[in-house]
């Protein structure tokens, strides 16, 4: 195991990078010590990991609350915390009372928020189970819900206890769901790791093989990305909002499609695509980085172009985003690989182009 | 106008306390300025005040989009917050936006609890408009729902840019809801200062006609007594548990009634009652001094005694009220008048003994 912290002051946690360590009843010790807990998670994860939390709280001298939500993006949702919140005051979880987020990134969203809004915020675990959530969604606090209007509208700044990332439990995923993680992770080297991303051209095969040691360090080196970047910027007021590359784009695509037709890192990927050829129109980035982009998502078996949505439907969906400011459409693109920057006074022109360059041939003839 | 300031380091502000000033655009360009603005208020509150501030946002340039909700406790529920949440989205509010809570209690948890959340959070300003408001729920930063199991159990610590107090606002308060506000104005002398609560035992009849200038004093007093306890004790870990003198007892009579039934202020003075009447029963606190706390009370309009409700059902609903922790209630208990703790191990037979001691002859007798 290794373990590295994000730097937040009086916030600061450790991540926790291992093999086996989700049954590791000294990681939930210091945090759960003389407290409750609520394990929140979902019904395809708990049949998998549920049992070997359970075990290992109890070997930490924690009553715990179970709380099996349905499986899906579409579970962030009013409902779904009112159900959590109905659950925990019917088990009279107090404002001590620790919640353990084990699951994926939408059940990191999911219980991250309801720990933040229980009561005026109770404190929360982040047991990530998927690689998406391993790499990305489980550090750095982000946490929210979905409106009908818009993903993730609605939430909370709230950093966990501790991020517990067992690689052991990404045997059990599928494939596809083991792809979109690798998109977050390729777009952590885009962004600010140049030799990251090199070592990922060269180890894809062996991550898609789900290759332990290959995996960890993946998961290592995205978490101390992620990591600096968080810890200069937490609530995204600057810096941060470079995290988000490919993801203007694919926020759009998410939404346009509805929720959960396609996998988050799978409009991600096509988003990243989309952000460099924005990059290339831009002035800012060479054709053969563009290639690079296009040939590691397609090894990686993710998606590089968008779905058949027209155009303006894009432009609409990207406008209402949360990332927009007073109207206008903020893009991170590239400046090189390893390399990003945040702008949002690009040419409706190379935008348009941008998303054409990445449209399905029967969707560029609109 | 006067003015304090809530000293939070990086989110302190100011509350400002004055007459006629929620129309004076200078008191919000500071915070609005180069932003859009969401004004959320009630059906209640709208026809009253809405137009000056809506001409104040205006002088201060700022476009603003208005949401007026249904009045009264019921309207702190998850439906609330979505529709908000849309149509805030519908207007294309950003993360840039702040929202100003016009209103009562009610608007100023709901409003602020929306703004918490909204794109995981944005600013707002607090102009309360009624005298609970003014002198306590505005200041401290509690925002919050009710849950069907409980008021105010999800929620939000989330402090206002500014506190905007205008006390000719309350001239057209009805008489029963400036009597509950009294409540809270009370129970600051109660915990915090003796002197504050002979002024109380002096002015209480101009305060009930209206007397600007007593308002004046009682909210700038109120202000500045919850303003130091709230900056020594933000997340409410300690010391800021003292402000809760009577309201385990009055969210047990809420909740137990059923919210809305009793005005929180009302629930909160038979509250204070039974809770000076179990300090007696500690042996903490004097009779005479008892009889102080249920003459004020009486002379400002306010219930001495809680509804006929069992003893039984109190205590059940005090053990799940958000106090309570590991199963312990927590009672703020008088040592004196102007002097508060917190103690959560009081025998049984004591709180049963100050719950009868405030019952109505029929249920007294159950």
């Amino acid at each position: 195991m290794q373990s590295l912290s994000v730097a937040l002051g009086a916030r600061s946690y450790p991540i926790h990078v291992g093999s086996g360590i989700l049954a590791d009843a000294s990681l939930y010790a210091p945090h759960v010590r003389g407290r409750r807990a609520a394990i929140i998670t979902n019904a395809v994860v708990a049949p998998l990991f549920l049992e070997r939390v359970r075990v290992a709280l109890r070997e930490a001298g924690v009553p715990a609350v179970e709380i099996t939500v349905e499986d899906g993006e579409q579970t962030k949702r009013w409902e779904t915390l009112d159900q959590i919140v109905g659950t925990m005051l019917a088990a009279r979880c107090d404002r001590q009372t620790v919640v353990i987020a084990l699951g994926g990134g939408v059940i990191g969203d999911l219980a991250g928020f309801a720990a933040a809004i229980y009561q005026r915020g109770v404190p929360f675990v982040q047991v990530p189970t998927t690689l998406l959530a391993q790499v990305d969604s489980s550090v750095g606090g982000k946490t929210g819900i979905n409106h009908a209007r818009g993903k993730n509208m609605v939430g909370a700044f709230h950093q966990p206890l501790a991020v517990i990332a067992d690689v052991a439990a990404l045997a059990t995923l599928p494939a596809r769901e083991l792809r979109a993680g690798l998109a977050e992770v390729i777009k952590h080297g885009l962004v600010l790791d140049h030799a990251f991303f090199e070592w990922l051209e060269a180890n894809l095969e062996g991550l898609l093989a789900g290759d332990r040691g290959a995996l960890m360090h993946a998961v290592l080196r995205s978490c101390e990305l992620k990591a600096q970047v968080v810890a200069a910027d937490e609530r995204e007021v600057g810096l941060r909002a470079v995290l988000n590359l490919g993801h203007t784009f694919g926020h759009a695509i998410e939404a346009g499609l509805g929720y959960g037709r396609w996998l988050h890192g799978e409009a991600v990927a096509a988003g990243m695509v989309m952000a460099s050829e924005l990059s290339l129109r831009a002035g800012l980035l060479d054709p053969s980085a563009v290639a690079r982009v296009r040939a590691l998502a397609a090894r990686a078996g993710l998606p590089v172009e968008g779905p058949a949505l027209p155009v303006e439907r894009y432009l609409e969906l990207m406008t209402v985003d949360k990332k927009a400011s007073a109207g206008k459409i903020r893009f991170v693109v590239l400046e090189a690989l390893g390399r990003a920057a945040v702008r949002d006074d690009l040419a409706q022109d190379a935008i348009v182009a941008a998303i054409r360059a990445c449209s399905p041939v029967s969707a560029a003839a609109q």
